[in-house]
């Protein structure tokens, strides 16, 4: 297995260099698509893989045409790059030829929209292996899942004659609010499948510690419905000496939206969060600042929680627009529902894990800590009477999620391969 | 003049011990009108001075018999509080039997609604003359007017015969927020005369800074326009562990729009201040706040600017209620206009002044630094072809107008009755 | 059990009536102790029963003084108050003379700081019962409480010689906030206890609902840690227009620091509240407020969440008060521990409440939705080696727990006697 | 005067368009130095002209490198580009060779940092000549000043002969917060001058209005006291639902700081403004903010009104830090000092405004409603014993002074190189 383990690396390595934040994981899709066309898997992509017109925070013709480019310069082969007709993901499906069950894994591949340190102790700077794409951070480990996906196809293949059903293995983009899963589920990709998992590094104990090296969690049953939306206010400019009272400051009433947003109490009924993630406000020192934008989430642990939550945000935003007397518009940018994994499919990963020596830490149950749009699939499997777990592969951190000087325990990539292939094993022999 | 300073300081520290807030003013009014009317001065009360239904903040009946019952156990004579109808305030005529012009002055005789300081280095502590009435503190030199305004009344008595034409002195209530000046305007008190001044201990000098002892302002040009309002909200109890989204929290609200009000920029026409002076939230610790109340004020250095400070602070009040989901009671208090001294006026207090050795700093223009409904009755006085003037006297002071630990210089007090009575003679021989 | 019934709603709306905020609770505790005296019952008061100098918000000796007066006024026993030392609770020790197990049960007997609702539609205020004593309110049930550990005294007396071992009820003042627990433990009383039990009308069930009429809640585990605070900022008056640059404004350093407290995130190792439920601040519309005090506190389901709350608030609570360059004073009034029921002891409740038809919603665990300081007494039993629970009893209500309207379906009362007569029948018999 | 007026629009439209924000000014400056250079006046620049060191603002080498090769590719010549050493400026000298007295006028030539709006109905839209610089806009008219700088150049080069003394034309930059004047003033430029004059196109009238059309306004007495501020605090990121608490939210924190520094209160001894026109927090919006950037500036009428409003906004801004836990680093960007008009500079200036028909509505004294650091220059002339003024030319605008749609009468073009021209004369005959 030590072979493997250092391709792991390097694999992971390069992608985390060049990191593809939403929408823009061509490279990466690029390079998956190389790998399973050449084990001999068969590919699916582009129109056939999603459905266009449902995905969040889509970016222009421009923009898109400029990281296909971008893409391109760095190694993704222009005719993939094409076949994908603006969604950047791939599924491979492993057809054994024999009668038997569907299982599909998600392997989430995009990078979140900020710049990585460059801070010296960073080990991505040390071991030069740094985004050098600006505004694109591996800070959420989708750079491992995107190199335990291929190799599990490799493995797979390797054990083929003796497995029945079908595998497939969903390379999806723009899990990071850009709800890249919906166009697949709406493809109809997860309408035959019996068994759906999807992996994360890390993830976070019921007792609210995170996941350390050697742990494994069965299943999260606590995804939590999250509903994104983005800010506008649109103010009046004026000198704030020469006519303050012609202004209508935009930049005051994000700031009194922001605080109200974080004022909204918990939710009896299940857990709440909000946060005001981003805001930029005003153009210029000596101007009243006549614009402003926020990037806004809610979520709850269900549907209830998350509308209240949602109902709550829009009183605030417009309350401290009428307030300023500014002009608001509100932009729903995404959405994700609640979900929770089976006690059954939990029971197979855990069958598996405890057959893996690296694994020595066992919960059944963890918590996803927020939203993955791994639900979306979970949701549509299970309607049509499947099963699936969203899985908790423990790897100690650098720092927390979503902060630019993320990085993890790579000696997490191994066994979680392992662990996956011996979960088909137990599924499909 | 020594014992003409004893009897000034007597009577005024008397008035402050007793301070008595805007309606409450029946003990210092009875003193006044029974000294009027010792000297042969007739006097004027109740419904023949004012108008009732224009009053601010006035209180309830059971208050007001309260009140009065306090009054009398402190000195009031019952027959006089009786005549003054729920309006304790009194104007004394001297008519000289000439023809000739006629002036009128005005001195407020009301405390502020807050209680005294009990600091031992307090010279009302000290002297033993600190205010018996919670709730009442003579926090801005009104018992000094009054007692000025006393002893003015038996000097002239004394010049009677060498004088021509009436003097009006009027002894007005509730000048802080009640509005005492409207209803005698309205009754019409001040349609007949030509002159009219106020004198107020302290005032600001242009530069800003206190007028100190000895100093003199002629008259003051900058009456501001001031709107009060009272803000409620109503939202809803709710306990913040058990059902924290059924609260609706006025608390928050009123924060909110606090912050809010104290953010409306300045005007460029003109001077504009606000202040959110009181506020009272809540009921108990461990229940979300279902209740709110502040007092707030606007005020303006003309009715553009009045009106602009009004409209935005009322759009900031509605704004945190909408984004709280509490309901808003918006009450007008209160109203005072701009306004300013006579040129012709000022000359008058000037020249007098210049008599008098105690003052040596003179300016010819100060600063109301506020409001005065002075202003109302000037108004009256300058629309029907009169003149007039809101004069300084100048007094070091050992804390801020407003201050519970506010007390003056009493040496100001017999150099400003010698400046009204000099006044009159200039006008009335 | 109709009589019973009866009695029932007659003691409680009696007490209902008369309601007796923390520290107040003299005629309720004299009531109960003439009680249980004429049932032969043994009674501990005052320094027997708890150590004073624990207390948090405990009143000036003026006030106690006139609370002591009023109660007696209203029907108290001047003797039995005299007895109580300043501390208003009693107990009652059933001893069945054989040797066996201790059991006690916990009532709380005292009201909530504000007053009740006089709207005609209200229960209490058309069929008289509502509070006659301004600024205390049964808005927690604890009437009931009192009333149903009346009649559970009177039922054991008529069982007691077929009982075994000694039965404490404890009828304790002051759990809302005043700490009225503490004092009763370090005195030792439950120091030999085995079984302790403390019922609460309502709870909340474990999806969020309140438990409603015919429900029962086992036991509670999710006792907060919570820890009260009142902070008091003093900054400096001044005249919004004469002087506004020498205004502190406490008013704003207030509403500045509770936004902040309740900006304060959630913590990913237990459930976490905060609030801020009072603030008054300034006290002249027309002045740079002064003066402001706020009571605010902080929860956590263990003393991990609640220390960081707390470090939190301070936080916010001294930055606001450097922001606005204001002095700060924080004061801990006090604190209350988490904690959680025994599996042993809801089974026992459980098993009791299936004998009574009353009860036909049945929920083993529930929640306290707070703090309650039945758990100080709950942990010093667990820590000498006994059980006990926090039962829920359920019940409608008019309004949520702390409204000034909230009013409960007196049904629940009569049942409540049977189960925990039936629990002494289980654990004595 | 009509072909002058046309070449004045269309040089004023060429600079409009290509915008130069400061420090970037190379192309302005470059087409400055050549129409001076071939009217045979001599010119300094560089080194010569300002001191480096003292910019506020001022950009890294690789922007500069940047812009200069925008400059010259927009048409700067190259080695006029270097001349300039980093400090895009020029200044003529028209020397009479004739004894007299020395008079310097500065025009100011940077544009806004910030992009023009595309509005189809804003006239350089529709007439084509809307800046094509991206985040550069002339919004202060000082495309206009510049183009009538080089046409005074012109007239007074053909009445030379008739002339005495010397006449210096500066061509600032950085005008708008990049403290653009304090290098020149730092190197002597205006050691000798006896007579300084800079004009705004617009300015303020003393009732608040703007100055329109066919008005002047011989110098402005309003300089304010600026401090500009960059605020920058640091957190620590955390995902809001997993590790919430880790979070030290820097969005948060600017929120309240800007709310506080917008409630700091005017000053009772001078104007005060203050503005928070930029921030910039957060980079992920489901990622608690780390980090954010606040452009401030506070302005007195004099020295003690800035610095107590300096003082006020780092208390707030720290105070802020604390409350949220953040690191605070405070820069300081610029400074310009108060400053007033010389009554005898006005006296020449309406002298000759008043021979001039386009002029119709005459103010001695109006406002420069804000700052401008040709109050250095003032400042340095007034200290060796010269006079100057700070001189309004109405014009109509179609927004506010800063806004992104402003633009200007330019009728008033002409009429305003008249005028300098006659100043000229009349000080220099």
């Amino acid at each position: 297995m030590k072979d493997t383990e250092k391709r792991l690396i390097e694999l992971r390595r390069d992608f985390h260099k060049h990191a593809e934040s939403m929408w823009k994981e061509y490279r990466t899709a690029s390079i998956v698509a190389r790998h399973l066309m050449t084990l001999g898997i068969p590919v699916v992509m582009g129109d056939d893989l999603s459905v266009k017109g449902m995905q969040f925070q889509y970016p222009s013709e421009e923009k898109i045409a400029e990281e296909k480019r971008r893409a391109i310069s760095q190694g993704a082969e222009p005719e993939l790059v094409e076949k994908m007709c603006g969604l950047p993901g791939v599924m491979g499906i492993i057809d054994t030829g024999r009668e038997g069950p569907v299982t599909a894994f998600r392997f989430d591949i995009d990078a979140l929209p900020f710049s990585e340190t460059d801070a010296p102790e960073h080990r991505p700077v040390k071991e030069n292996y740094v985004s050098v794409n600006g505004g694109s951070c591996h800070a959420c480990g989708h750079d491992g899942h995107t190199a335990i996906g291929m190799i599990v196809a490799e493995e797979l293949m390797k054990r083929k004659e003796s497995l029945r059903g079908r595998i497939k293995l969903i390379f999806q983009p723009a899990e990071e609010g850009g709800g890249g899963a919906r166009g697949i589920v709406e493809r109809g990709c997860l309408d035959d499948v019996d068994y759906f998992f999807a992996g994360h590094i890390g993830l976070t104990r019921l007792d609210g510690k995170p996941l350390p090296s050697h742990g494994i969690i069965g299943g999260a049953k606590d995804f939590l419905d999250s509903r994104r939306y983005n800010i506008i206010y649109k103010g009046k400019a004026a000198h704030p000496c020469g006519n303050p009272n012609d202004g209508k400051n935009a930049l005051l009433a994000s700031c009194v939206a922001a605080l109200g947003i974080h004022t909204i109490p918990p939710h009896c009924q299940g857990e709440f969060h909000q946060n005001v993630g981003v805001m930029h406000a005003g153009s210029s020192r000596n101007t009243i600042a006549a614009d402003s934008y926020m990037e806004v989430e809610v979520r709850g642990e269900n549907d209830i929680v998350a509308e209240y939550g949602e109902k709550k945000m829009l009183s605030v935003v417009k309350g401290a627009a009428e307030a300023y007397e500014v002009e608001c518009d509100v932009v729903l940018i995404g959405k994700s529902s609640s979900g929770a994994s089976d006690d059954r499919a939990i029971e197979i990963v855990m069958r598996c894990a405890r057959t893996i020596p690296w694994f020595t830490e066992f919960h059944d149950v963890g918590s996803v800590g927020g939203s993955d749009d791994a639900s979306e699939m979970l949701r549509r499997v299970q309607k049509n009477g499947g099963i699936g777990s969203y899985i908790g592969l423990g790897a100690n951190f650098t720092a927390s999620f979503h902060d630019k000087a993320f990085d993890f325990d790579e000696g997490v990539l191994a066994p979680s391969v392992e662990l996956f292939v011996r979960m088909v094993e137990d599924i499909h022999s």
